[in-house]
């Protein structure tokens, strides 16, 4: 990766999973920050952090002054996003937004590098980075996608709990902990117990039966793809994994593709590949490739296909995704 | 549960997940077991049992003396059945098999008896039991199937491994120790890490791309619903749970089929119901019914419906189905 001139750089929920690991992408892909402004509440008491090689001191959201800042990433949920992101533009910020607060604004680009760097052009001030399932499931549909369309995506997610966030990976291990003990694990983060559990609730329930958590994967997609009648069944579930999200996919396409020439399709795409060893969450943490696996015909439907993908939720489903946004912006 | 008249009975795999599971059920279901024969391999140095209030001496598998035996419960492998149960029904000796033996025979009847007791005629003397997951599949699909027909089922599986046996269960403890002692997980039982992952690899690959189980769950449910052709897409996937299986579920019927009509299939249908909170396989454990829930339209094809459904593996997914079958014998 190209080293970037020296910047000064902020990460708003510099202390969550995603602030840490954007940290350490932006130091493995060389990105020069010259100066760093780690953002965070500190309710844990923490004050300081390292990264870039120093100790720098936390700021709280409020006390941030945009105006000396190149890039901005946020990573802090939605309601902060809708309330500093508009400041931080208005300075000259640029901002990477990986909260659902603007993804489906129609003037903000939703972007995976690897599909639509495009939509980043010369002006643009605020980008959003996507859902994790999302990226995960269009960095496999994309490279299909390109040769063949597609008529209809059914799928069902096997989510990481760092998709949840720091507490929920404490809950899992503290859950994990009690059982040990032969004691009642306490539920507090996630809506029901994790551990030894799969919970197919993600995110509030919509009127239609959906979760929100499912509709992000399918408006999302739809938007990344440029396909906003790009049919997709969704079904979200939490796993006690802690880092890796899984998919298994069906494909209906519109003309026949053999796997082997999915497989091509996917070994030749950027940022994705394909693995005959099946390919597991495991597999996947700690790396920045998308790692389909396991695909086979459907016989019940011609044109059909069925595969399984993985992919690292907190690298290219959220921080290598979102340092690949800042890298187009500068 | 009728009090039978009392019976000697035996268990082939008397020592296993189970095994024991049945003589839990046949316990709760005031089975009157007046003799009882446990049979394993002892290999763990075991070399009795207690059950039904008695201990009882384990006897080798080569050892058995079938001819005074009412009921033999076989849940060994299917290896030890080829080998016994031809012996077991020649000296008069009724056999529930739950390996994967005989299922596909088309002399020996695949049961569940909510769906097909009738397949159980006066002088059978052989029933196999399903796979725990096809079992939990056509709990689910039956009710519909009787109201409207089927046009095709894509399901993906989230399977406990519970459902690979006692070792298996013992390496995901030890998994989950290795790893809190920041120490490398052993792999011998389960093809990969299960601990803290998701493994779509259960039974062999076939030439086809699918698995062993993935196979056994389209052709039982296929021959339990007695729909040989019905098309059902699999994808089955180990999951760290121990106990309960789910499967989320999306099925396109011929004709409409509201969510709400659905509901009221499943609440009136027996050993099936319907759950508003979302259920889990945590919640599927230790009881015999199977629960359906999260049901709602798919909106990308006209009369299809998604929902997702859990069910106890080693309960109605394998002892409690058999012991309904023994019942239907005696």
């Amino acid at each position: 990766m190209p080293a970037t001139q020296s910047k000064t750089i902020a990460i708003v929920g510099a202390t969550g999973v995603v602030g840490r690991t954007i940290e350490t992408v932006l130091e493995e892909r060389g990105f020069a920050v010259d100066n760093y402004v780690p953002v965070a509440t500190g309710r844990r008491g923490q004050k300081e952090t390292t990264a870039f090689g120093k100790t720098w001191t936390l700021t709280a959201p409020d006390d941030v002054d945009f105006s000396g800042i190149d890039v901005a990433f946020f990573s802090a949920g939605a309601s902060v996003s809708e309330m500093l992101v508009p400041k931080a533009v208005d300075r000259g910020c640029r901002v990477v937004d990986n909260t659902t607060a603007f993804r489906m604004d129609r003037n903000v680009p939703l972007v995976v590098p690897e599909i639509n760097a495009t939509r980043v052009g010369g002006d643009a001030m605020l980008v959003a980075c996507p859902n994790c399932t999302a990226i995960v499931l269009v960095m496999s549909l994309a490279p299909l996608l390109a040769a063949v369309p597609v008529e209809r995506v059914v799928m069902t997610s096997f989510q990481s709990v760092s998709g949840a966030g720091r507490e929920a990976l404490c809950e899992l291990d503290e859950q994990i902990e009690a059982d040990a003990g032969d004691k009642a694990p306490q539920v507090e983060v996630l809506p029901r117990q994790i551990a030894f559990n799969c919970v197919p609730v993600i995110g509030d329930a919509l009127e239609s039966g959906y979760t929100k958590e499912e509709e992000k994967i399918v408006e999302e997609s739809q938007k990344i793809l440029d396909e906003p009648e790009l049919k997709i069944v969704p079904t979200a579930v939490r796993v006690p994994t802690r880092v890796g999200h899984a998919i298994a996919v069906n494909v209906e396409l519109k003309e026949p593709l053999a796997p082997g020439r999915a497989i091509e399709l996917w070994k030749s795409a950027p940022g994705v590949t394909y693995s005959d060893e099946v390919p597991t969450p495991l597999d996947a943490a700690g790396s920045d490739m998308v790692i389909a696996g396991r695909v086979r015909r459907d016989p019940t439907r011609p044109n059909a296909i069925t595969y399984w993908v993985v992919g690292d939720n907190l690298r290219k489903g959220a921080a290598t995704n979102s340092v690949q946004i800042a890298e187009l912006f500068l």
